[in-house]
């Protein structure tokens, strides 16, 4: 009996623990929060991040450890890679953690990216965002995500602003500067890898954000095979070069027939929750059998599949459940602005039978915005 | 937020937990057994089925309850009925319990079934038997399940034997006997059914039992549709009857072109396990749905599934997960002799690819014999 320990108590380790379930696992959960809500499927342990004793006591509790927030401090894996097996490693952590390290990365392997550069100070920023021109953006190198901590730079009266904004964090988590992406649409490429170098990626899915957090996903995604195929040997180039364990996210701009690198989640990744309905094997139970060293399942998609995000407060469940294709996943937490609380998986066999599913949807949430996307999107097939 | 309590915390409650978390629901789970195995996913109260005490402060702390297992007392079911929503309804469960009143039903139904007749006495018996002919079947009007409770007569020495055996119980649970059937095959149909009377069937499931207890499942079972739809209708005879609300199995044995009823169960059930990875939507999740009072998914089935019963220990877990089409589910609990531990789930888009994953697992588990009767009804195809 393995009992698997995850950092972080989200619908992420939620989805885990569910999909965890039938190989016979069992699961402990580590978060701040004591209504984290993979705690209504697990022990959970509450404690901060950085309490290495009470992590080192978690650890004590489990076989082996992994995360549903990649954000824990470099001290804290330190401290649990001493004691117990960790998936992912310290190292691909500790890259995906920070932006500069990230695009380092993809740049050192020959992953094309959009320029960028390290923001020590007022000075460089002026000076970087005359070289990169505007529209730019400087981000946080640390913590942030889904749209946070950045500044969005339009005109050159901005520059202070963002500095005001953002510059007391340059000596701190740190500070980049990115050049704009005017991008023909967002990919990413979910994927798995196992200690044997084993590798098995999901169809290349096709994703929209709003005010910078996913709203919507399809997969495929109806590029070209040669743009997923390259999309795939980025991502696999950064997983070998990291000797990367469990499953990953690699987020890319398509911009004029090129790929660009933007960033990677490691763990598994919104933009990957319509595998746990519309593929053969689920980025979950894949990351698990990854971690485990059991056999990698296999990432088809079984037709075509799609995902619509639910922010804030859970809509009303029947227009999706009266549709045969619609699937339900609601994470069991409190309503919050802007939370993510939920999404709904749509899997049908052909694109035409997936938009007949998605229209009435849209319609009967008031939702036709969030997914007139994918219907676009699909239509164009 | 909704709190579903279910009586009975077996691998049918794991199941129910485990589909309907993503429903945004919470499980509350009552056992006699501390270590059930649903109480690795879900609080878990431990108590008595005939403990009205008990499961009154149980019914408080819940919204609505149902079932992983039949044979709760009428005085426990009508007890809890007082005080919150249960399904399905304790007429169902009543007549489910008792084999003499479910094949009196059958037969009100104008359903076929095979001879029976109660058992109050050794001469009664004794005259049976005469009328029957040999072989036939003891079994216990309640409390039997898996081949349990049931004693064979070959030949007239028999008879006394089963008395012997069983007569015991005469007065107690009860018997009857039933005329032996020589099936061509046996067929189960697993449906459900909601307050408001819609009702769906997944396809008709073929099954092949050992010693009482089932060792495989297939769907679609091949046979022809008439033969589907007539198993479908005396379904969907008995669930409109009881006013049958949630999911519930009805066994058949098909024989020279007849279908005769055997037995029905009225929750989620083993001949349905292989709709958790082989059905757009799995039998847990429309039961919940079912009685929750959502729409019901679709039951079809996604190219052809079949399902591997595991009994006693698991079996190694690689052969299986190392196929595309195969999906694992350990249901956490100590190995026992004859306990049911777990299954295996296989899909595929056709039936040589079923083959083809299904080949090599037999092989590779030594269990060739479990495989084989599903390898032969696929290649007939």
């Amino acid at each position: 009996m393995t009992t698997v320990g995850i950092l972080g108590g989200g619908q992420l380790a939620r989805m885990m623990i569910l999909a965890g379930a039938p190989l016979g696992l069992r699961f402990r959960v580590y978060d701040p929060a004591a209504d984290a809500c993979a705690g209504q499927l697990a022990p959970l342990v509450t404690g901060a991040f950085d309490d290495l004793q009470a992590l080192r006591a978690f650890a004590a509790s489990v076989d082996v450890i992994t995360f549903d927030f990649e954000n824990v401090p470099a001290a804290s894996v330190a401290a649990l890679t001493a004691l117990k097996p960790v998936f992912p490693n310290a190292q691909a952590l500790a890259v995906a953690q920070d932006r500069l390290s990230e695009k380092t990365l993809f740049q050192s392997l020959g992953i094309p990216l959009p320029a960028f550069a390290d923001i020590p100070s007022l000075q460089v920023l002026e000076q970087k965002v005359a070289q990169f021109g505007l529209p730019c953006i400087v981000k946080t190198r640390r913590l942030g995500y889904d749209g946070k901590g950045q500044f969005r730079i339009r005109e050159q009266a901005d520059v202070a602003a963002a500095w005001q904004a953002l510059g007391e964090q340059a000596g701190s988590v740190g500070l980049i500067l990115e050049g704009f992406v005017h991008f023909d649409c967002e990919l990413s490429v979910v994927a798995a890898r196992n200690a044997a170098g084993d590798f098995v990626a999901w169809p290349v899915t096709r994703n929209w954000h709003v005010d910078g957090v996913l709203s919507a996903s399809l997969a495929p995604c109806g590029m070209p095979q040669a743009v997923q195929d390259q999309a795939v040997a980025h991502a696999r180039a950064v997983a070998e070069h990291l000797d990367y364990v469990g499953v990953f996210a690699l987020e890319l701009f398509h911009c004029d027939g090129q790929l660009l690198a933007n960033e990677m989640a490691p763990r598994v990744h919104n933009s990957g929750h319509w595998t746990g309905d519309g593929a053969q094997t689920s980025q979950f139970a894949n990351h698990l059998r990854a971690g485990l060293g059991l056999p990698l399942g296999d990432a088809s998609v079984l037709g075509v599949a799609c995902m619509l995000n639910w922010l804030g407060t859970m809509p009303e469940a029947e227009p999706v459940l009266a549709q045969a294709a619609g699937f339900w996943h609601d994470y069991g937490k409190q309503p919050r602005a802007g939370r993510k609380v939920g999404h709904a998986n749509f899997r049908a066999d052909t694109p035409a039978a997936l938009c007949q599913a998605l229209a009435p949807v849209g319609q009967a949430l008031g939702r036709d915005d969030q997914v007139r996307p994918l219907l676009d999107a699909l239509s164009a097939r």
